[in-house]
């Protein structure tokens, strides 16, 4: 695993207000931790906004090995890969950190994240430090809080994926513009 | 409102191992109720799957007219609008049930559903009766189960919509198939 520091002309720093409408499409989601000694990685893709503030859920458990340390840090980046990452994506959710250090085999480049001690992905299109509200096991829902983010402001490619569960992906196309018709719906410094 | 029936020609009904598919690529989708004398429909964004038996989850609250509805009934159904429903999508989300026959207004079909109250909306292209499994208020996260399912197998138009949450929404685009890759991690009957 690569270390490098947090570069500006790369990743600039996202206002918190913003942060929602990174995932309010349901992309599929790269979700980073540390445990202290070793960062790892697990694709996502049952993730929802539950406030605007922001705040996620996502839907993990110990069959991740990654839940461990989200459980015990209490800390994760999410970090939104593009369609020309489609198959890391895949990769990385078919192998477990628990004998694979998925940063090397996939060639993701860990960064520093500014409040938490999961890294951030450099190859992703933004970055969310956040940390655990609270996790409701009984549902297997981890509640989130964003506390900083980080967006790949340069970054050509800006397509995200979705995954359909059936091994297949959709990729972002056409975006339709109806701001003036949900401008009563739109919180303030989107 | 006109009622109809469920015409097995238009909607096909679905096995529930698979209904999962329909939301986890996370489209926005229009949810309706039925709180005893009136049905009402409102467009949500916010959801997640939590588990393929299914299980999904939404946010919403008391800031919906629909959430006394389904807090009361705890019934539901989600109905997956596609593309060429954008207006009607934009339209349901920008006015109130308190003062609104939404059906009427937006020319949508309610039909009976199977195993709740709430009605099917004919012209969406899948439709998910549900049953609330619990509301968490301190996080206005309402987990649902999947009871029954209908597919507009004939449909033309299938691609979906995803609010960024800005007013704009990213149309489905490319669908790429990992299936091979992806086969250890997909669960049996999708």
């Amino acid at each position: 695993m690569q270390a490098q520091v947090l570069d500006k002309a790369v990743m600039r720093t996202m206002k918190l207000s913003s942060v929602f409408t990174l995932m309010e499409s349901g992309p599929v989601v790269l979700v980073t931790t540390h445990d202290g000694k070793r960062s790892n990685v697990m694709t996502i893709s049952w993730t929802m906004v539950v406030d605007f503030t922001p705040r996620f859920a996502i839907t993990t458990g110990a069959w991740n090995y990654s839940y461990k340390a989200l459980r015990k840090t209490r800390e994760c980046v999410i970090a939104i890969p593009t369609v020309d990452m489609l198959d890391t994506v895949v990769g990385v959710g078919t192998c477990s950190g628990a004998d694979t250090d998925k940063f090397a085999k996939f060639k993701l480049t860990a960064v520093p994240a500014k409040r938490v001690k999961a890294p951030l992905i450099k190859e992703c299109v933004a970055n969310i430090e956040c940390r655990v509200v609270e996790i409701i096991h009984r549902h297997n829902i981890v509640v989130l809080e964003g506390v900083a983010a980080h967006e790949a402001s340069a970054r050509k490619e800006r397509r995200t994926l979705h995954a359909v569960g059936d091994g297949t992906f959709i990729v972002d196309g056409r975006k339709l513009d109806r701001r003036r018709q949900m401008a009563a719906k739109i919180p303030a410094g989107v």
